[in-house]
């Protein structure tokens, strides 16, 4: 028996789809959206590039691909949608079956009653309760309003000193944002390492590119509070003393789902913090749906419950609740794999799946290789990438990939996505026919080539070693026979400057004797991104040397200082 | 037990990746590369690029990334391959296991020995034999002298005329390389339609794109022959009796397996006219392999055999025969969706899996959608896609997807790949976790929606018509009533012509008095893009109108004449 009428509370992403979506399931039911902000359905993604000046027109972020704004009166006659904004949800009566809201401005409450009610109340931004949290110039970057506010400092913040607290997502594309108006950037992340999607070996390549663009990073120090003078914003202390000079902060800490109506009504919330939704996205009351960044969704790889506030899956969400609110519980959604990307100046990182330490968390038995190698051929202008795969061990499963620099990382992540989503083993990711044309891709897809190698090193044919575990060493005096196999050309260039020796690989067979005569040393062998390296351990393993290594990705891969 | 010698015949793909693997997993083994052009490893599918002077340096073609041309010294030293060039292999005896060859100047024949033999013997352009095909200045681009060749006419071929008989993938590519050189170009096709790998209503968008660039496309034409004078081709005559005048002629009419070396050995040839293989890459004799161009593959959704010349499947097919010759058969090669992708000019052109027309061949129960949509957000600079996925309507397994436009088509053909690759039903599509930000997709995804489209079609949510049976309709002076819902603007500036009605979406509602009256009146709903075209047939069906229908991907994918 379809619904009479819907409500939908929250008209960013989720909200939007859903009522949309019911309507046109539905044409018979009448659709409410509540919206609290003045805007509708704003490409808050895009918030960044508005407030670095690359979207001109703020009417942008708020426009059908024909170019008419998204307002209630295009919700009324395009999508038959009743949509109020400026309108507070301030509570739901279940028994009721009524919403109790305020309207922008008014001091008395109103209410609307519902049939089927679809909760899409978003997140807020984690804005911890530091000393001095009240000052001015400490915003986040969360709302069209604060879009508006960053972009104006920004626009005339030439010079200007801004803290971004956070070197998540978020934080990475405002920094970028700031950073390109000419402002003097500094990010402060609480964790190792930027962008915690990303292993640390790829994180660190990140915010190598970032410094190189003149933006400070600093890790593992968190904000303590902030000083000012005025009431605005001058320095943010740091947990271990220090303090840096700022005119704005821009705090990046992460979103909370905002779930106050839904626990006030009395529906479940779980241990995430998310409302609880079947895949049904059906809450804990058969009438109430709940979409977007609210609520905890399914993982895919480990069978728990998280929170995965994406614009993507918001969408997705609210396509099912809209469905399942209209027409009775047939659309289901199925989880996240958690797939993201950004674009970090002229880097792009994404990741899809299961870092190592979350695959590990899992329980499975991971093992994971890294890759370096270009996006397409050099004569069409090549790109470097460099990647991880992380896999299980027993099964072969591909359980995430990662990828960042500054070549096609989009199209890699998206075929990545696609096999963990599938379960497709890496044995089967190696024979992938996938589009090929020089202008697109190597001959051996990135991918390929990177699960090519994982195989190889699942086979025990390439033994790898992470450069994580080659700088350890060094730092506890290990020291193993380091083989430099490029030419001396390239090695004159730019070379690591750890006590290795250049044998270039096409001289190796014929210079074994310069090689320690103890065939138990161990040797790590490397090249620019270490195909030479597999060839010169294939060769002196052949050799009889017992303990030969690559390191993974070669020097393209190496985050730390090199000689040259 | 690991074989001593191990022979390939072959030096361009497929060749150089079975004989570098063997080598690497068995240093023990004697390696021997026979190549009977002078150079090695070249990067064929490059050619079109290096014609048109995109590719300044000829080495470029042939260096490994590190920039170290791949002759018999580079396979020497860094290979441990013995590579030998210029030498042409004449005949295989399976009995006594030698392979005769002839070197490049010289009379006499050697010989050598193998244990295992790998075939990688390749392709060679078709050349029927048209009356004047020996005339000077007709050429194929399939080696590297064609393409040095090609490319000398090209640097003073301004103001040429170039025919160039075939419009697929290699035509269409040297088209723009000539074309860039200002040369004037014209293609010849024998099929209605160019690009013969999409279906007719997405191939036409591409000769549209094509036209526009000064080209000129005669299809459903053959060629005939060829007049000249002093020995140089003058003219192609068509085979309606036509003339187009010419200095140049690039055949480009598929290429055939090079199979003479194995059918005289007596291995088994398929009816595909490929060698016939296992999944192994063995061919009928147990002591020889074969990979690349000049054998025939399996297809992974067919389950027939088919002749699959890409230069990425040689090198996995290549990467599996060299293992399974050095170590014994383990490795296998799962076979070939076809997927493919081509540059035309600022248009990318991918498909991936069966075709409409193939997918019918095949037996399936095929459902077809087409979608036009941005790639990315209007605020970050979207171009547009046009896609067509193709499914069977029984179990919903996405079968195949095309693509084309000028916006970011390789990322689109890649995933959608891994889907059929996957055996992904369209609606497991529909709620893919894939990687988001505005640089770099839409928040639903371009494949995402064509997926949500079929989906709604499948589900007789949506109930849409192909642009060709719009066509087929008014060809036959059948004349439904179509309904525009665009604004009056957009009408304006572009409209089909076609005796529509104009109706905003945003208006229909409050209109529905100006349509017929008659509830069985056949009606055509569309819009840019027919996304509200598809909200204006929910609203009339909603109303009671019996055959209301979305002209699928609307005016953008409308590839006919337009009135403006």
């Amino acid at each position: 028996m379809p619904a009479k009428r819907i409500v939908v509370v929250g008209g960013t992403a989720a909200g939007p789809k859903a009522a949309a979506r019911a309507k046109r399931l539905n044409q018979a039911a009448e659709v409410v959206l509540l919206q609290k902000a003045p805007e509708l359905s704003m490409a808050s993604c895009g918030y960044p590039y508005y407030v670095s000046g690359g979207v001109a027109d703020r009417d942008q972020l708020l426009c059908t691909p024909a170019g008419v704004v998204r307002d209630p009166l295009f919700f009324a006659g395009a999508k038959g949608v009743k949509a109020l904004v400026g309108v507070e949800a301030l509570a739901v009566d279940r028994q009721g079956k009524t919403v109790m809201y305020r309207k922008a401005g008014m001091t008395g409450t109103e209410s609307i009653s519902y049939d089927k009610l679809i909760l899409c109340t978003g997140s807020t931004p984690r804005m911890p309760r530091f000393p001095g949290g009240e000052l001015e110039g400490i915003t986040a970057l969360h709302s069209m309003s604060d879009a508006d506010r960053l972009r104006e400092i920004a626009m005339k913040g030439k010079g200007g000193k801004a803290v971004i607290a956070g070197g998540g997502l978020i934080g990475m594309e405002t920094c970028e944002a700031l950073a390109s108006c000419g402002m003097d950037v500094t990010v402060v992340e609480k964790l190792p390492g930027i962008l915690a999607f990303l292993d640390p070996e790829l994180s660190m390549l990140v915010e190598n590119h970032v410094r190189s663009k003149g933006v400070k990073i600093l890790t593992s120090i968190g904000v303590a509070g902030f000083e000012g003078s005025d009431g605005h914003v001058k320095s943010v202390l740091l947990d271990d003393g220090r303090a840096l000079d700022c005119d704005l902060v821009v705090m990046a800490l992460g979103v909370a789902p905002n779930v106050k109506l839904a626990r006030d009504a009395g529906l479940v919330i779980g241990e995430t913090g998310g409302i609880v939704v079947d895949a049904h996205m059906r809450t804990s009351d058969q009438d109430v749906y709940a979409a977007g960044d609210c609520v905890e969704v399914y993982s895919r790889l480990t069978g728990g419950k998280a929170l995965a506030p994406y614009g993507d899956l918001a969408n997705l969400e609210g396509r099912v609740a809209g469905e399942n609110a209209a027409m009775g519980d047939r659309a289901e959604f199925p989880g996240t794999i958690f797939s993201g990307i950004c674009k970090v100046f002229d880097f792009a990182a994404g990741s899809t799946g299961l870092s190592r330490q979350k695959a590990l968390d899992a329980g499975y038995d991971v093992i994971t290789v890294v890759n370096a190698s270009p996006d397409k051929p050099g004569f069409m202008g090549a790109k470097l990438l460099v990647s991880k795969m992380i896999a299980d061990a027993g099964t072969g499963r591909i359980l995430g990939f990662q990828c960042v620099g500054a070549g096609e990382v989009n199209r890699q992540v998206a075929e990545a996505a696609m096999a963990v989503m599938a379960g497709m083993t890496v044995e089967e990711a190696c024979m992938a026919d996938l589009p090929y044309a020089p202008p697109f891709s190597l001959a051996i897809d990135h991918f390929i080539a990177t699960a090519h190698i994982l195989d190889n090193k699942m086979r025990g044919l390439l033994k790898g070693v992470s450069c994580l575990e080659v700088q350890r060493d060094l730092d506890t005096g290990l020291k193993p026979y380091f083989l430099d196999v490029r030419g001396p050309k390239e090695f004159e260039e730019m070379r690591l400057g750890i006590g290795e020796k250049l044998i270039p690989l096409g001289q190796l067979r014929s210079r074994l004797d310069e090689l320690p005569a103890d065939k138990n040393t161990m040797i790590v062998t490397y090249c620019r991104v270490s195909m030479r390296g597999y060839e010169a351990q294939r060769i002196l393993e052949a050799k009889g040397y017992e303990h030969v290594v690559v390191m993974e990705g070669g020097i393209m891969a190496w985050p730390f200082a090199r000689e040259k």
